[in-house]
C-alpha cells in the first residue's frame, strides 16, 4: 500500500497524475505534491488506483554539532510555528517542527558563520490562531532573551498574521536594546523554492550588525533570491497569498535591504529607531475589540452586533465612509445605521475609521458622509492599516483610559501614521 | 458675514489659514477649500474670527446649445450620483448635480465632437448607499437605452463602490450589443486636478468606437493626464483612497488604454467579450448575503451572527484561512468557531472563501487549515475578489438553486476567476 512520502501515480476519471503522496487530514482526499511543488487534492472516490513508483527513502537525520564561537555575537530565534518552522517528514507523515539550535544549523548551516544561536519555542501554531494574549508570551520571551544579553531577536511565525503581530509588538515594545525582526516563509523548507533559509539568514545578518532597535519584518524583496527587505513593523501588508515577495510597505517604504550574496545592508534613507539602553515593555491588551469591513447591502444589525465591545475598527470605503443615508426607497434600511453607530459610541465603544483601499488614508472632511460620521463621534484612523489599528486600539485601551485612547489613536506613536501623505510617484512599491 | 464661496482668512489658536469657505453640514465645523485643492475642517470654537478677503463671484450659467449631428453615433450617460456628477455651487452652497445633456456639454464641450448624448438620472446618491436593488434600476435603464439604439452606455457613479457595481452588472448583463462602461471621478469638477472630464471623454471615445460588448471601468491609468485604462468589470479594485489612478486590475490587466491626446485606443492583448446581437439581462439578486473579514482575536459569535443568511463571503487570510484551532489555552475559544461555521452550512448558508491578500488566490489544499474548512463545506472562491464574490453569490442565489450555486460559484462566468494563476513578473501592475 502507498504511504506518505512514496512517489506514486494515480489514475482518475480525468487522467493520471504523478507526485509524492502527502499526509492528508481526511480520508476523502488524496493529496499529491506535484513536481511543480504545489499540492493537489483528489477526491478518493474519483481515484481508480494508485501505483507506487518509488518508496520513500528512509531519512537519516544528521545533526550539526554546535561549537560556540567566542568571536561571534549571540542571537535568539523564537518560534511560534508556521511554515518557516515546519517541514513535512515524509517518512512519518507528520509535520515536524525544527527548532533546536542543532536542528536549525542542520537545516541552515550558514547560520553558524553569522552568530551563536539561542532558540526558544513559544508555541507551535498557525498565526491564524493568534490572540492578543499570545503577544504577552512573546514579550516575556523577548525579556528573557534580552536578559541573557543577545544581540538581536528573530521571531519565526506563520505569514498569514505576521504583519499584525509585528504591529502589536511595535506598540508593546516601547524601547529595546536589540532589534526584533519577524520572519516567515511562503514556501516550506522541503520545497526547492523555499524562502525560509534566505529570509532567516538575511534577518540574522541584519539583527547582528544593525543599530536599529525597533520591530520590523524581513522577507523577500522580489521574486528572485537577490535581496530581502526590512519592512516597517506597523505599515506592512501581506499583499499576495502565495508569492515569496508578498509583503509590501503601505504608504511607506522598506527601512533597509539585505543582499543575500554579499550580505551588504543598505539603509533606504528613512530615519529609524536606534537601539536603546534598556528594554521597556507594555504588554497589556484589551480583549474586546472588533473589526467590521464595510460593503454594499449591509444590515444595521451588522453594526449593533458590537454592543459591549470596548473598541471597533471600521474598514470603510474610500476616504472613510459607510452606508447610512437613504436617498431613495431602495436604501431606506440605511436610516438605522447611523443611530446604531451612535448607540455604540454612547455606550462607550471607541470607533476608529480606516480604509479598505489600503493605500492612501482616511480623510473625513471632504464629503458630507465623512463629516456626518465625525459628528457621530467616529474617529479618523488617518492612514492606519486596519490590522494595525486593531492592535493599536487594543493596546491603547489596555494601558490608557478611554479619553486618553481617543486622543492617542490618531497620533503617530510607532511610525504607524503619516501626518502628511505625499505621493508624487507611483504609489505601489514593487 | 462670510458666505460659502467667499475667499476668507480664519484665525485659530494655531495660526491663520486662507481659502474658499465651503458649505458645511454641521455648525460646529468651518470648512475651507485650501489653495492646494484639499478641504480642511476647523472646529468653530477654535476659530477666533473670519475675514472675508473676496466675495464669491456671481455665477452665470451658459448652456451649450444642442444640435444633433447626424454623422455621429448616439451614446447614453446614466447618472447615479457621486463625485463625477457633482459640483459645489459656491453661490448657493449646494452640491449641484449636472446631468442634462445641455449641462454635460457645458461642462465638457469636447463631448459634442464624439457623440450625440442621451442622459438619464437613475439616482442621486453616494455609492456607499448602493444596495443590490439598485442594480435592477440600472439594468432597466440599460434596457431602455439599448431599445433607443444607442451605440454605447456610460454609467457615472461614486468611486467608493464603483468596482463592486461593475462586477454586479457584469453578472446581470449576460450579453449586450453595446459596451457598458462605469466612470467615476476622484476629484470633483470644480478642482483643477479633476479627473471627471478626461475619464468621461475617454469613456465616450471608447464606447463609440470599440467592438467590446461587456462591462468595464474607465479611469486614469497614472497620475498624469496621458491615458485612461479600460479595466475588467469583475477584477478591479480601488487601491488608493484619493489618487486619480486608484483603480487597478487585480490578478488581471487592463483590456485597453485610451490616449487622451490622440484618442488612440490600444487593446492590450487580452481576449474580450464582443458586442452581441441582442441584450440579455438577469437582474435578480438574493438580498441576504453577508461578508466577514477575518482578523486575529475573533469571537465565535462573529460567525454565528450570520444565522439566517443565505450566503456568506469570508475574506480569509493568506490562502483562505480562519481561526479555528486551539493549540494552546490562549486560543481555547477558537474551538467553537468550526462548529459555528458547520451550523451555518447545515442550515443552508452557502459559504465562500476569498483572501484579504487581494493578489493571488485561495488554495485550501496546501495547509491543514484549508483542508479542515473544505471538509466543513466552505467553498473555495479561488481568486475572486471579496466584493466580486459578494455580488456573484447574491446573483447566483437570485437565479439558481442552492446546489447549482455551489457548482457555479467556483466556475469562471465573466472573467472573474483565473483557473490558473501564473505570475512570473511583478504582480502589482502600475
Amino acid at each position: 500500500m502507498a504511504q506518505a512520502g512514496d512517489r506514486v501515480k494515480i489514475n482518475t476519471k480525468k487522467g493520471s497524475e504523478e507526485g509524492i503522496l502527502m499526509p492528508s487530514s481526511d480520508k476523502k482526499t488524496i493529496l499529491l505534491k506535484l513536481d511543480s511543488g504545489y499540492n493537489a487534492g483528489f477526491d478518493n472516490k474519483d481515484v481508480s488506483n494508485i501505483t507506487v513508483l518509488a518508496k520513500a527513502a528512509a531519512k537519516k537525520k544528521v545533526m550539526a554539532k554546535i561549537t560556540q564561537n567566542p568571536d561571534l555575537p549571540t542571537i535568539a530565534i523564537l518560534h511560534t510555528g508556521g511554515t518557516i518552522a515546519s517541514k513535512v517528514d515524509y517518512r512519518t507523515g507528520a509535520v515536524a517542527s525544527e527548532f533546536s539550535p542543532e536542528e536549525l544549523l542542520s537545516l541552515f548551516p550558514e547560520l553558524k558563520n553569522i552568530a551563536n544561536l539561542e532558540s526558544e519555542l513559544i508555541s507551535q501554531m498557525w498565526s491564524d490562531d493568534l490572540r492578543f494574549a499570545h503577544f504577552s508570551l512573546i514579550a516575556k520571551a523577548i525579556e528573557r532573551q534580552v536578559k541573557k544579553g543577545v544581540k538581536g531577536i528573530i521571531i519565526g511565525m506563520g505569514t498569514d498574521n505576521l504583519a499584525v503581530a509585528s504591529a502589536a509588538l511595535s506598540f508593546i515594545v516601547e524601547k529595546s536594546p536589540v532589534p526584533i525582526v519577524f520572519v516567515g516563509a511562503q514556501r516550506s523548507s522541503d520545497r526547492g523554492s523555499s524562502d525560509a533559509g534566505m529570509n532567516l539568514i538575511c534577518a540574522a545578518e541584519f539583527v547582528t550588525r544593525t543599530d536599529f532597535g525597533g520591530v520590523a519584518i524581513c522577507m523577500h524583496e522580489s521574486s528572485s533570491d537577490k535581496t530581502c527587505v526590512i519592512l516597517p513593523g506597523t505599515k506592512t501588508y501581506k499583499l499576495h497569498s502565495s508569492r515569496r515577495d508578498a509583503f509590501k510597505a503601505i504608504n511607506s517604504s522598506a527601512l533597509a535591504s539585505v543582499d543575500y550574496k554579499t550580505m551588504e545592508i543598505k539603509y533606504l534613507g528613512n530615519s529609524y529607531q536606534k537601539r536603546a539602553d534598556t528594554l521597556s515593555l507594555k504588554p497589556k491588551m484589551e480583549e474586546k475589540i472588533g473589526l467590521l469591513k464595510i460593503h454594499i447591502n449591509m444590515f444595521p444589525e451588522q453594526f449593533s452586533f458590537f454592543k459591549g465591545y470596548k473598541g471597533l475598527i471600521i474598514e470603510g470605503t474610500g476616504l472613510g465612509h459607510t452606508p447610512g443615508q437613504a436617498p431613495n426607497k431602495e436604501s431606506a434600511i440605511h436610516k438605522e445605521i447611523y443611530p446604531a453607530l451612535k448607540k455604540l459610541i454612547d455606550s462607550g465603544c471607541v470607533i476608529v475609521m480606516t480604509t479598505q483601499c489600503l493605500f492612501g488614508g482616511v480623510n473625513m472632511n471632504i464629503y458630507d458622509k465623512g463629516r456626518d460620521l465625525l459628528e457621530l463621534g467616529v474617529l479618523s484612523g488617518k492612514d492606519l492599516l486596519a490590522n494595525t489599528a486593531l492592535v493599536k486600539l487594543s493596546w491603547l485601551l489596555g494601558n490608557h483610559s478611554r479619553e486618553e485612547t481617543k486622543e492617542l489613536v490618531g497620533q503617530n506613536l510607532r511610525g504607524e501614521i503619516n501626518e502628511r501623505l505625499q505621493f508624487e510617484e507611483d504609489f505601489v512599491k514593487k
